[in-house]
């Protein structure tokens, strides 16, 4: 089977990555899911007139003349309903949030009065009418559609799921992830020390990568080259809505995963992606879950779970922004490359007054995986360029935290 | 008090905000962490020369003339230790992470090979001496510091730990966290539906906040004005390394939350600062904690957390990135401003050939939740400016995710 271009992979994958079902869940766990239902304001917001300010409800008419001095016949907090109405001549103090009592068409700042009498206030400015008055349902409207099905549960989303006393959400379930690593070579995180061995880097670099995307997943360990223990684990692997398995899916003689998933009924989609790292990553679905074959070197692996592992488990989760943010930054070396594949360079960010600036992170060997933990981001290589020039501007994926964005704009 | 510039208040809170002490915890449940000790390696990986791809050993000197045809002589694994030693005219099958045998010098990948009869493979192409080999201790050296203390443990950082062995870390304790709103207006989540009051959004809004830094807050629900029930929850929120309260903190006479915070022995540093939203937020504090102020409404409250709240968790959990990540975008359309608050303005991001667009949200009242909700960003409005036009280039914070900088790029 020939290489896939990613996004020829990555549009592979997404099609068969459909949003899974919903649940209902606690507001309070509920940041970062993706609402599942249409939310309705169940009343108006402010619930009537409120004033922005502390202050003095007042009417217009009274301030033709300024200085104007005003009589204070009450005092409104937040939460009071009062029940006068003003007369010419008079004011009420008030409060921030409170109810803009009857006949008062304004409010005046504190700070722009002065204090006469206990009872007395002047007026040392003039205001349009209507200055520092929220409206009733100014904010939400009462039976309006507040919130979307799809909309992401943000903290200012979350504030008005509360503001419209949602309690318990309807959401987007998230899959369940596991993760297996695949290897004769391997010494698992707590098994004795074996100076001939490798430790397993990459069941705990993609157990990271998925907590990031807000899933726990499940790790299921290390399966060697035996072909029953390995038929073993990938079987039980099958039953999670995504597996990931690390390691053995190259074309050598003693690559034991392919056969084997396809033995397990795994349709298998592509085995190779025109990118560097990453170039063996696989995908295979069967009736209900996918897998993910991913290279063996730690760096390769994580790069291919960001480029075609992470959009899918977004767009499962129901999300509408599936790929990482890119921004531009000029390169402060040159980059040599080989047309042929898409190349992922490891890059630290810093900036000058012209922007960012990108400086690759030093070996750029897929086995360096410390060249991953010091990356602000993935420069992208364009799949036909021949190198990039020191000053050149190229994109870059942020890596450094969890900005995502809709646009794929990654072409290769 | 007179109110401070943004970068006066900043200064104010992290010089009071020093790291808190370490933890040890499972390396499972480490991701966004900061690492408190250093980190050496405990092995050279690779542990020996190892194959880089997979394809045949072989000595660089049986290449002289291509095509060459070698004896295949081994078959070799990962994980294997091979016990051959390579003669001339001879190779050996490896996979890739596979240890290089005694003799072999180059690695062929198997696409430049054919395989001529059982035991006999031909060399096609010519590579230079070392092609394709991972040499022993190139990814980590045993005993060199691979990591440092302060490192924040992102996925990379976290497969380098399990590189190393080390199941468990020691890390930045994270600041407890409690949140209180106060007003008589305001009703809880799970109080029963009164249409004149205000439902609290803001103890939820910033509870997302706070968990979105990766601390689980404790809501400490809603103080009304009654100086008493004011006092015990106060009291009760200083015991919390921070406090976060909303309401309550503007000039009016109702105000109880400042004369009770002093009674109960917190100094005040700033009631003011000079943006908007958020110009009313307050900061003090103990022996052993802070408080934070913060506006009552949802959209301020929001956004001094960002500017002001953020930095100081972000600090006290050891982490060197304090502020939001920012970048230029052109504004779609003109802003007014009036110079005296450095002004922070919800927009969504968009793009061109040329970069990312800003544009507004609407209506920026800071009683308009749904702006926060929508926001990729807070475009940056400087003290002084006096608006800006349509296509002019502004700083953008990202809030879209989790992305962090180093550099406070905010002027103001």
């Amino acid at each position: 089977m020939k290489p896939l271009s990613l996004n020829d992979a990555q549009a592979c994958v997404l099609q068969r990555a459909a949003p899974l079902g919903t649940k209902e869940m606690d507001l309070l766990q509920s940041l970062g899911r993706v609402l599942a239902q249409e939310v309705k304001s169940n009343r108006d917001h402010p619930p009537y007139d409120v004033s922005a300010m502390d202050g003095y409800a007042v009417r217009a008419g009274d301030l033709a003349a300024i200085p104007a001095q005003l009589k204070i016949v009450a005092d409104i907090k937040a939460g009071e309903l009062p029940a006068i109405t003003l007369k010419a001549g008079q004011c009420a103090r008030i409060m921030t949030g409170a109810k803009i009592p009857h006949g008062a068409d304004t409010v005046l700042r504190v700070e722009d009065t002065e204090a006469v009498a206990p009872d007395i206030v002047q007026i040392n400015v003039s205001v349009p009418v209507g200055r520092d008055i929220r409206r009733q349902g100014e904010n939400l409207r009462s039976g309006a559609v507040t919130l979307e099905a799809g909309c992401e549960i943000t903290p200012g989303v979350l504030g008005i799921l509360a503001m419209v006393k949602c309690a318990r959400v309807q959401v987007r379930r998230r899959p369940t992830v596991a993760i297996l690593s695949s290897g004769d070579e391997l010494e698992g995180l707590h098994d004795a020390f074996d100076p001939d061995k490798v430790p397993d880097a990459n069941s705990y670099a993609l157990m990271a990568q998925v907590q990031g995307l807000g899933i726990q997943p499940v790790l299921l360990g290390i399966a060697n080259d035996d072909p029953v223990a390995l038929k073993n684990k990938l079987a039980q692997g099958l039953k999670y809505d995504v597996l990931l398995v690390s390691g053995g899916t190259s074309v050598g003689v003693h690559d034991f995963v392919r056969p084997t998933l396809e033995a397990l009924g795994v349709a298998m989609h592509f085995w190779r992606v025109q990118m560097r790292p990453g170039h063996p990553a696989a995908f295979g679905t069967t009736d209900t879950g996918m897998v993910f074959c991913l290279p063996g070197n730690p760096v390769a692996s994580m790069v291919s779970f960001e480029q075609i592992v992470a959009p899918a488990l977004r767009q499962m989760m129901g999300h509408g922004r599936l790929y990482r943010r890119t921004i531009q930054a000029r390169l402060t070396q040159a980059l040599k490359h080989r047309p042929g594949n898409l190349e992922f360079v490891r890059v630290t960010l810093s900036r000058d007054a012209q922007g960012y600036l990108a400086t690759p992170t030093g070996s750029q060997s897929s086995g360096v995986l410390l060249s991953m933990a010091r990356a602000d981001g993935l420069l992208v290589v364009p799949n036909e360029s021949a190198g990039l020039a020191a000053g050149e501007s190229a994109t870059i994926q942020l890596l450094d935290g969890t900005a995502w964005q809709g646009e794929n704009d990654i072409e290769g």
